[in-house]
């Protein structure tokens, strides 16, 4: 069979690593592809930099959209990322031009893959997207292709290394977040502007492809609740630690009778369930089939080398000529279930506040509780200095997000309570 | 686009778990399969026995191999099970009539796999067997395409379930092989006869298979080292978790500069690896490749749930035209790299002896040691008791199989060494 022109626009650490295994491993490529697959031309912004690859013989473009338009290219790889700009153009560009597109771009995809989705299918090209959700780990072919058969109730990530870089290692040492941040930026595992992870909006990104595959429903990252690991503090994982948990931003997607939930925050996860023990850098997905049970896949969420494996993959599946609906079925055939709000959640909670130790606090706080209908499982104390601030821990029984709430507020107006509670929600137990 | 007609040979729990999920999750399953899926027809023995499942208007077939000649069946679904006779016939039948075919026999595949595969080549038909190997995990798909573009260099399973869970509850309770073998079988854990299970021979099926899908080369069972559990003592599993180690029974499949090693045994495994947590009767695969570094697939092994959910998984991917080669590339692009003999093995061993408590024992234990070039890392002996049998562990450095087993010749021969030794392997260290 004829070799496969590949166009690669963006020539970041990816971009680099993808062009650079494709030489590397180019026999097994070959051998697995069924063709050779080869990289005719890129697109960057800046021609002088060394990337370390030897870019002899291949067409360079300035602007990514000649590369869409280059009749030799049947592929284009879009690696340049966001949701808007040169990335959404390229992409629309290449579908226009009936090219076969990959892509490790979660956030065009959460907030524009409907529209996408719907322009490949009627085109008739692949929109492949293994790199867009924790990196090598193969969790959109098992989610769209492997679990297919199944009706899928939930689906729980650790969909951002960074944070749970920062959390593992807030953990390990005592540390507080500031600190971990800023050495992890050091490392360059966090970005200078670090918000787009630390807030839990990547991982918001990821969720929502997954929760659109999971439930066979068009993708709907605006309904998915946001909260990120800024506040989270040496304190509260010391304390979870004590109560036999683990402190993870995880994103956790679930189908209910009344719709689709789906949520990023920091959770409680007891140690005993195997993703308390995803540590560092790695990402983890788990899903619960009907038919398939619990299933967990393990692996790095990021990096030149597993963001290139995965895009490597949609490159030989297309060469194979192996297709797949861009979100598993026909856009037709997707279910129009609704999302469900945060308030509709029932769960139980971690509360943590800091009150003035002197006598009757505690019968103030559980008054609060009481009147709030929630009911209490457990009490931590273990600081005694009267008069002055001390931590309590608070551990609800099953209750409603509302109810919690309604409890919070009732909390907020006690002038024994200093400062605002940190209030996490426990998960997997 | 028409009904997929399928015929399902062998209705035992597995077959009527896919008749009953293709039934219960049909609008999910053609939705993402982009046909209705139909079972038109079934094969098995008794036709009176209660299964559970509406048949009417389904064709039954007393013998499976007019199944695969009835012209209206597009693929056939092998359930039968077992490397010869019915099985291997029906396999070779449907794909002699150009039929599609998926099969949950690892037996099958990592005997006659070479075979089966090139008849499937040649005669343009797919071969699918995700089922074969950790029943609803999505491990064939993970390796034969997901990471596709890897040079995978080491593969490692806990891939017998029957195994995990004797294993698991042996150390739960510090009982002995024997009891918990008999409460497995009670359960419907384990078969009556335990052998295929127990001495590790299906799990070496499902090791070659994993190999030859790792390595780009053929299958090749016969070159498996084989051990099984039964010498496994709580007494040893007790040392080991002293050692902070879990004793599991791995798969293991590396490419080394000689060629392949693979090799199915018990092996000492620290507790801080992900895979020491597998538990009961859980599956796990890990796979290294160049590009994605180390990722881990976990989840339910066996049972008519996740087998039947890999089944079906298979059904959808050829519904929906994906095709991928048997063994992951086309015969010819197979590499023919060598075996290697588990003589050339190098790795740190655990010695346990049962010796007689009295002066110099010790002494002439690691004279025989020292006199192999085995170098010691540690030494357990907690027990006293002067004149009779006590159990002294013995923990080496890297060394090879080769001297390893010259030392064992060497301690045979004392007369203060009493029973035969036990020797594990210690991996993942």
């Amino acid at each position: 069979m004829s070799v496969m022109k590949v166009g690669v626009a963006g020539l970041g650490t990816v971009g680099a690593g993808v062009v650079e295994l494709l030489v590397r491993n180019q026999a097994i490529v070959a051998a697995r592809a069924g063709r050779e697959i080869e990289v005719v031309a890129v697109s960057a912004r800046d021609r002088g930099k060394d990337r370390g690859l030897d870019l002899g013989g291949v067409r360079w473009y300035d602007d990514a959209l000649e590369l869409a338009r280059d009749p030799d290219v049947e592929v284009v790889v879009e690696l340049i990322g966001g949701a808007e700009g040169t990335a959404r153009a390229l992409v629309l560009a290449a579908i226009g031009a009936g090219k076969q597109v990959v892509t490790a771009n979660k956030a065009l995809l959460a907030i524009h893959g409907t529209e996408i989705g719907g322009l490949a299918e009627a085109a008739g090209v692949q929109l492949a997207f293994e790199a867009a959700v924790a990196g090598g780990i193969p969790v959109i072919k098992a989610l769209r292709e492997g679990l297919a058969g199944n009706r899928i109730s939930k689906v729980v990530g650790i969909l951002n290394g960074t944070c749970n870089y920062i959390l593992s290692k807030m953990r390990e040492r005592g540390a507080d977040f500031a600190e971990v941040l800023a050495e992890a930026q050091k490392l360059g595992y966090a970005e200078a502007d670090p918000s787009f992870d630390v807030d839990g909006v990547d991982a918001a990104h990821k969720l929502a492809i997954l929760a659109a595959l999971a439930f066979g429903r068009p993708v709907a990252f605006h309904d998915v609740h946001i909260e990120g690991i800024r506040r989270i503090s040496a304190l509260d994982i010391s304390f979870a630690n004590e109560l036999g948990y683990r402190i993870k931003l995880l994103g956790i997607a679930r189908e209910t009778p009344a719709g689709v939930s789906a949520r990023v925050h920091p959770c409680l996860v007891p140690v005993g369930h195997p993703i308390a023990r995803v540590e560092g850098v790695f990402n983890a997905v788990v899903a619960v089939g009907d038919a398939v049970g619990q299933i967990m896949l393990e692996g790095r969420g990021a990096g030149a080398g597993p963001t290139a494996s995965a895009v490597v993959a949609d490159l030989i599946d297309i060469a194979r000529g192996r297709a797949t609906p861009v979100w598993g079925a026909a856009a037709e055939a997707l279910s129009a279930q609704p999302s469900v709000a945060i308030g509709a959640l029932k769960g139980a909670y971690y509360l943590r506040l800091m009150v003035v130790d002197r006598p009757g606090v505690i019968a103030d706080v559980t008054a609060a509780l009481r009147d709030s209908a929630v009911s209490l499982g457990a009490m931590l104390q273990h600081e005694r200095a009267p008069g002055e601030a001390v931590p309590v821990v608070l551990v609800t029984h099953e209750t409603t997000e509302e109810q919690m709430r309604a409890a919070l507020d009732r909390i907020a107006i006690l002038d024994t309570v200093l400062e605002e509670p940190a209030l996490i929600r426990i998960e997997l137990g």
